[in-house]
C-alpha cells in the first residue's frame, strides 16, 4: 500500500458514493456501498475496503457485476430463507441478507439467509458488525474461488471461505472476522514487500517444507490452513452449507481468478439476544472481557476480538483515514472527470 | 493407551452399560450412555470415548456429575430455548438438546438449543452425527475449564471450547470434531510417550519459542490455538455466546482441575435440510467430496471430514474394538464384582 495521504469520513464517503454511481449503481444503493467501504477503511481493514473498489468497479464494466441486479426471496419455508443475489454487488447483497436474517430472528429468535449466486461481499466483518449494532448474535461465512490446497494436497482445492462470529456487547463488540487461511495471498505480498518473515510458518515452499517466507508461499501456491488439517476440514463443510442451503455454487464450481470470480454462496445467521435471554448478556459479556485484561507474555495488552477495530476507528476518525493513493487516485479520477 | 485388547462392540457396550448403571444411571439412560460411548470407541476415538468412563465414574462418585438430574427447558420463545443441565451426566444432556434443536428445526427450519449447567459432553462429534443421522446441518459447541492461553497471555484464560460441523450425506456425512488448540493434553502426552515431535508446532517452550517438542509444551502450560490468533479470538466468542444465551457460566467461572470441571455451557444449533432446499443437496455434498478424492502430495490419500472416520468403524466393526487396557480393567472390576 502507498500510503501518506489522509481523507476525512465525509470524503472517503463521498468519493467512493460518486465512483459507485458512476459505475451504475442506483443513489440510494450507492451511498449504502459507499458507507460500508468507508467503515471497512475507517476501521482499517484496507485491503477490503477501498483498495477493493478498483476491481469491483472493473468487474461491473466487464460484466461480471450485475450493478442493478437486486436480490430476490427464492423460498422461505420457516426461520430459514434462500435468496438468490443475481450477480449482483456482493457487499449490498449480503448486507440485505444480513438484515434479513436480523428480520427473521426477531420474530422467532433465530433467523437463517442462505444466498446463492452472489459476488464477494468485501470485508465479511461489515456483516458481525452489522448483526451486533442490532443487538444480536451474527455468525456468517461465504465460500470463495478455490485458493487453498486442503491438508495433504498440493493444489488449491477449497476455499479460504471467511467465517465471522460477532456478539453484540454495549460496551464494544466482540467480533472475529476470519479466513481459513493463516495468510492471505494479500498479506502474504505484505510481508514481502516490507522484507519482513512471517511470524508463525505460513505456508509450503517448493520443496514441500513448512515455511515462513512469504515469497516462497506465492510461489508455491500452497498457503496453510489455519489449523492445519482443522481449517482445511472446517473449509469444506463451510462451503458444502452454503451450497446446499442456497442450491447456489461450491468452491470447485467457481471460476479461479480473482476478476472472474461469481457465483459465490453465503449463509447468515442471527440470534436474537434481546428476545431470548435476559439482561445479564450484557454483564455476562462484560465479565469475559474483564477477565482477558491484563498484560501479554510481551509487555503488551491481550485484546478481545473486535478491540483493535474500535482503537483504529476512533484514531482515525481524529487522524483522517489512511488511503492507499493508486486506489485514491484511481477513484478521484473517475469522480472528478 | 496400553493396547493390545479387542472387544465386541456388544460387549463394549454392556460393559460401559453395567458400570454405568452401577454407578447409579437409570436403566434407559446408561443404555443410551453406553451407546454413545461404545460408538466414539467403535470410530476410533478412544480418548473420549471408553477411555472417559472411568473418570466419568469417579465423578458421580464425587458427587460432582449427578447420575440422576434431568434437563430441564428453562424458556422457548420460538426457535431458540434455554434448558437448564442440572449438573447431570454431560453427554446424555448433549444428546437431548441436540434432539430438541432438531426438533424444532423440523418446525422451522432451524432450531437452537442454549445449555447451562452441564458437564463434559465427551466425544463432540457425537452430536454431529447424531444431526446428519436424522438428516439435518448440526453445529454445536461447549466450554470448557482455562486451557488455553489466548494470543498473547502465557497464563491458560480461555477454553480450547470444541465446535462441531456436521452436514448430512446418505453416502457419508461430513463431520468436522476439532477443539480449538492445536493438540490436546491427552495428544501431547501421547507423542511424548512414543517419542515423536508433533508435526506441526504445537505450542510454547519455557523460553517462550515455538516448538514441536511435546513435553515442553506440557511443561509450560502453553499450547498454541489452531490458527494461533484465529482460533483465540474464536474461542473467545463461542465461550461468549454459550454463557449469554445459555444464561451459564463462561470459561473463567470453571473451575481448573479436569476431574472438577463442571457447570459447562453448550450450544446446539440444527438446520434441516429436508424441509428447506430441495433434492440437490445429498448432489452438492457428493459433487463436493468427488473433488477432493485425488492423491495426496505425500502419496497417500486427500480425505473429506469423517471418511477416516467412516473407515476405522467399519474396519473394528470387523476386527473388534481396540481397548485401553487399564479403562477395560477397570469397568471389569466394577461390573463383575
Amino acid at each position: 500500500m502507498i500510503t501518506g495521504v489522509r481523507v476525512t469520513y465525509a470524503e472517503l464517503h463521498e468519493t467512493v458514493r460518486r465512483a459507485l454511481e458512476a459505475a451504475g449503481l442506483a443513489p440510494e444503493r450507492a451511498g449504502l456501498c459507499a458507507r460500508l467501504i468507508a467503515d471497512s477503511s475507517r476501521d482499517g481493514v484496507h485491503s477490503h475496503g477501498l483498495n477493493l473498489v478498483p476491481r469491483l468497479i472493473r468487474m461491473i464494466r466487464a460484466g461480471v457485476v450485475d450493478a442493478h441486479a437486486l436480490p430476490t426471496r427464492v423460498s422461505a419455508p420457516g426461520a430459514v430463507e434462500r435468496w438468490d443475489g443475481h450477480r449482483g454487488v456482493g457487499a449490498l447483497n449480503a448486507y440485505h441478507c444480513m438484515a434479513t436474517a436480523l428480520a427473521i430472528a426477531r420474530r422467532h429468535g433465530i433467523g437463517c439467509v442462505a444466498l446463492a449466486n452472489t459476488n464477494h461481499w468485501m470485508r465479511g466483518g461489515t456483516y458481525g458488525w452489522q448483526a451486533a449494532e442490532a443487538g444480536a448474535i451474527g455468525i456468517c461465512w461465504t465460500n470463495t474461488l478455490p485458493n487453498l490446497p486442503p491438508w495433504g494436497a498440493a493444489e488449491p482445492l477449497v476455499g479460504n471461505n471467511p467465517i465471522v462470529v460477532a456478539v453484540p456487547r454495549p460496551n464494544g463488540h466482540l467480533v472475529v472476522d476470519m479466513a481459513l487461511s493463516q495468510f492471505s495471498y494479500g498479506a502474504l505480498a505484505g510481508y514481502r514487500s516490507r522484507g519482513e518473515t512471517l511470524p508463525v510458518p505460513g505456508g509450503f515452499d517448493g520443496r514441500g517444507e513448512m515455511t515462513r517466507d512469504p515469497a516462497a508461499i506465492e510461489a508455491s501456491k500452497r498457503p496453510l490452513p489455519i489449523g492445519f488439517w482443522k481449517g482445511s476440514a472446517l473449509s469444506i463443510v463451510l462451503d458444502a452449507i452454503a451450497a446446499m442451503l442456497s442450491g447456489g455454487r461450491a468452491t470447485h464450481q467457481i471460476a479461479a481468478g480473482p476478476e472472474e470470480e461469481t457465483g459465490l454462496s453465503q449463509v447468515f445467521i442471527a440470534i436474537d439476544v434481546a428476545s431470548t435471554v435476559d439482561r445479564d448478556a450484557a454483564a455476562i459479556a462484560d465479565a469475559i472481557v474483564a477477565h482477558l485484561d491484563r498484560p501479554s507474555a510481551d509487555g503488551g495488552i491481550v485484546r478481545y476480538p473486535g478491540q483493535r477495530t474500535l482503537e483504529t476507528r476512533r484514531r482515525q476518525l481524529v487522524e483522517g483515514i489512511e488511503v492507499d493513493l493508486s486506489s485514491w487516485q484511481f477513484l478521484r479520477s473517475i469522480t472528478v472527470s
